[in-house]
């Protein structure tokens, strides 16, 4: 999974109805220090994750294996919301 | 998700028969501020974006998840025309 | 989908047996403009592209969605051969 | 696979509810040198590596094919701890 | 598929039990002239090849399509020892 955080939310209208009902995070990629880079995803979300939240995020066929995004066109799904990194190895 | 903008159509007489009555858009990846970067795909329309709309597009085998795309050989597909974007967190 | 041109051809006689009789050309990525990347793959050629042309191949399991490649171990099929490009959103 | 170096442990309270009890490491990739890289993936230990450990990681639905993350939201999983590497090809 | 160069192996003991038996080959990727790029991955040989030797590797889930990878968490394998290579259109 990627390590992110959700800086913004995306709207639209016309979409495949799949995607009805579902909300897209703007998340943006974080370094190990928490600093952000400049590589951003569109994710699904399926945890509750606020702007502002850190998150780990899902990409490709392993981002259709939660209830709300199995066989939908979604490529990138939050699936955690982080507490805490230790990062003693590095 | 990828946020991108449509910026021009490809078209290809001689193609693999499973594309027949595709559009396939040009999709250039935009940052978070809208500006274009270099990076772009060739992705299928499943939503009626024309040149000039910013979308959002699915890849990999989540971009063979809609009606038009199931079981294709297609590894970009635009499923969403974007209204807005709110970017607080960023 | 990306966009490339065949720029050469790949013999190799000691392979997995599921890729006997199929073509394996070098294929260039390309920018906008028609100028060359200097990123490339090796694809499966199923649309008879020869060596100058542009082309569109998928990659992935996308790759292996066509009759040819079906459950076969390659990640890189060229699906369409270019006629015109309309760039007008650019 | 992916060369890399476990070298955190993040928590997450909130999650997918599939990813209960998995632990999830930092991982950062390595060069062939045994230097590290910046980039890091967040993975699912499947093998008991610790921080410290040199590791190979797969990605990917690959990261599905274990016994522990399979039908799983997870994208990236540690399949081996690295003894030996002999590189005199380079 | 992308053309690489094998330049090393690499043993791990502790391993998914599904790897037991596989050779772990370091494959380093080439440029078109043969050059060798800074990138690598290690991947499963299933064709016999050698350090030294020039191969083609193919990734993702196309990597599980050979008889020794078949539902494995495997995201690279070898395919291919490449004889030759005409690049006439570069």
């Amino acid at each position: 999974m990627t390590l992110g955080k959700v800086v913004g939310t995306v709207w639209a209208t016309r979409k495949d109805e799949q995607l009805t009902g579902m909300t897209l995070q703007l998340v943006q990629e974080l370094n190990m220090d928490g600093s952000l880079k400049s590589k951003f995803v569109v994710a699904v979300d399926s945890v509750g994750a606020g702007v502002g939240e850190t998150v780990l995020f899902a990409q490709g066929s392993s981002a259709r294996q939660t209830e709300l995004t199995r066989n939908k066109p979604v490529d990138a799904v939050i699936t955690a919301i982080v507490d805490k990194m230790d990062n003693p190895g590095n």
